[in-house]
């Protein structure tokens, strides 16, 4: 009897967020995998969602390197930053990552404050690439801390945002209230030339019931009132970029302007950057040199995971993206997380074919975060094991027709 | 391309420590294994292991009765206590579960002393039995609340165990200590044509280093101290059962001797019980009508389960025992696991090919026996997926082998 096997593995997961990299997710399953079965072929593929560890991702994936810059943070001071300037057939990319200079990560939890903080220290890692002869930049959008519209960015390039009197607007989304005149006579020279693409979740608009402020400034620590501040101030600053930026089609509830607390709004508006669906820019397009379609045509079976799978995984999470592109390509994928929560049964609907989770017992988030790697490593042996036996089934079950064929 | 998958699948779980029982285990197996595959055929088999709920599951696995009987409980008072009267081809057989009568659940936490518990009530339900007319009684041991050495058994059951002042003994093991004749004259008159048989863990054994005292009293409540007093007793009755009784090759260290607080060893020598590993007494012999090697040639595939699989797994556990059964007959087993703990990954030496937890997320062990029947459905599901997505990957396979020898 003949036993058919995985030959091919494609291992595609997204970082698990303040606990794993995508890259320490790829290798934890890969040794799991290899337990189970060591001879099979693995091909690596951490999957960037323009948030925090995307930079790092792509260089990674194209043997680029990262750019240490030092940049303004988001609530004051300096934070070191860095880009990634790709390599191979992805060279002259420069992948900007807005988290690595506005993240929420980088604003101390005791200073929170969404009409306080800044993306100017985004503007200034755009400048660097520049400076650098990127021929064309992806800002990823994910994990922010801020919600200025992308106002501060615009000011780092050599924009200037104006008050009625003429006064340069100080940084922070609730001054965004005042803003009158937008002036980007100044603006770096090199953006003329350079394709500036940004990766965004396109569901986050920046205007409305369902805008940047109402639906994400809490988590970044508003207080209601503070949502009706930055509400409010951004649909003035909607009306400036309107009249004194770049054409957009909508500025107000257009795909991925209210990426990154508007960020999105204001380099379309302010630079011409076009705004992405972040997995058409990063996975697709060429620009990013991961080619994933390609890598999952030549598998026999895709594992994805993530932190958490649940109602959201479905509306454009890293599993779902993975799942969507491997069903087309007719090949079956397994979602490993680190919590299964409610609502995850409907992930079945968007092409995960069988999830599990790493969770070996009751234990508390801190201890499965603290064994993390070893957990997802364990969950990734024994999902191979399970795929093994069915594998085995089928080989007999073939084996008992043949017979019955040939007897 | 044909598909194949799995056919017949047996599900053949022990019950979840207070918290599912073997039927409740087995229940959400199935449903969540339907959901995946909803037309196969699905062979429900939950194993007794001679503990609470094993009279229970021996009367619905044989289409037979539970009959009720009041008894002494373990720490005075009475309980409502049962035995099994098996049907079918196992009629005329009964199983008496020493736990309904004398474990450690019917002890109330802050009365748990088991130089004090009895088994008089064990005595009773095998009275009980004989009255009724049993042909063959088995008696399941596992879970008990007692250290009497059987003594309190065979006092229901009319023998007299007397101190040197030909006082019959109190109950409790603490008197052990004191007791100086076996008197076996008056024991029930049908116990010389019934067959008794124990179903024991075979490791537990009455005396000595590794004796039933050291290793188990402190669980059931017992002081270092208790331990000492208790060996001691237990070491005298040894001696007046080696005296008074039916000749027993070892009845201080042989095989069960140990099993239940010593009711085996009392049960041995008192009334000539046989002492057999619970797994050959519960699943082979005939006697209780399950016949799990035929049921388990006849399938594909093995589901098993436990509330627990780590280090101890493989000593006897029920996923091991229908492990090593499942692996002579070359039939691939997965485990189930409310928690899957430390050196689990011996179980696979033991012959299990995967295993996976019921926990989907960080969470409480109670929340976990709170959810356990969603859970283990749901992991139950997910697993079948997992076993699906491996018949599919080798079916493309055999497809693509087809094609390749075909072209």
């Amino acid at each position: 009897m003949l036993m058919s096997m995985p030959q091919r593995i494609l291992i595609a997961p997204s970082g698990f967020k303040e606990s794993l990299s995508a890259e320490d997710v790829a290798d934890a399953i890969a040794a799991g995998v290899r337990r189970a079965l060591p001879g099979v072929a693995i091909d690596m593929a951490p999957i960037p969602d323009g948030g925090e560890g995307t930079a790092y991702t792509l260089a990674m994936a194209t043997t680029g390197q990262l750019v240490r810059v030092r940049v303004h943070g988001p609530a004051g001071g300096t934070v070191d930053a860095h880009y990634a300037r790709l390599g191979g057939a992805a060279s002259g990319t420069a992948v900007i990552e807005m988290a690595a200079a506005a993240g929420l990560s980088l604003v101390p939890r005791d200073r929170r404050d969404p009409c306080a903080t800044t993306t100017y220290g985004v503007g200034q890692l755009i400048a660097a690439a520049l400076d650098d002869g990127a021929e064309r930049i992806i800002v990823g959008c994910g994990d922010s801390g801020t919600c200025d519209g992308g106002a501060g960015a615009l000011q780092a390039l050599g924009a200037r945002v104006l008050d009625s009197t003429g006064a340069d607007l100080p940084p922070g989304g609730r001054h965004l209230a005042r803003a009158a005149f937008l002036d980007l006579s100044g603006l770096h020279p090199r953006l003329a030339d350079v394709d500036i693409v940004l990766a965004c979740n396109p569901n986050n608009v920046l205007c409305g019931e369902k805008g940047v402020a109402p639906v994400f400034a809490r988590q970044k620590g508003a207080t209601d009132e503070d949502v009706e501040v930055l509400s409010h101030a951004l649909k003035n600053w909607a009306t400036i970029l309107e009249r004194d930026g770049n054409p957009v089609a909508d500025v107000r509830t257009g795909l991925g302007t209210g990426a990154s607390g508007g960020l999105g709004a204001g380099l379309a508006a302010g630079i011409g950057a076009t705004l992405l669906s972040r997995f058409d820019a990063l996975l697709d397009s060429g620009l990013c040199g991961i080619d994933l379609d390609t890598r999952i045509g030549q598998a026999d079976l895709v594992i994805t995971a993530e932190g958490s799978i649940d109602f959201q995984t479905p509306r454009g999470k890293v599993p779902a993206e993975v799942a969507r592109r491997a069903t087309d390509a007719g090949v079956p994928v397994i979602a490993l997380a680190g919590s299964i929560g409610r609502g995850a049964a409907a992930v079945h609907d968007a092409g995960i074919d069988a999830m599990a989770s790493i969770v070996a017992a009751p234990m508390s988030l801190a201890d499965a975060v603290a064994n993390g790697w070893r957990l997802l490593s364990d969950a990734a042996e024994q999902t191979m094991r399970m795929i093994l036996i069915g594998a085995s089934v089928a080989s007999r079950q073939n084996g008992r027709q043949a017979v019955a064929v040939g007897g």
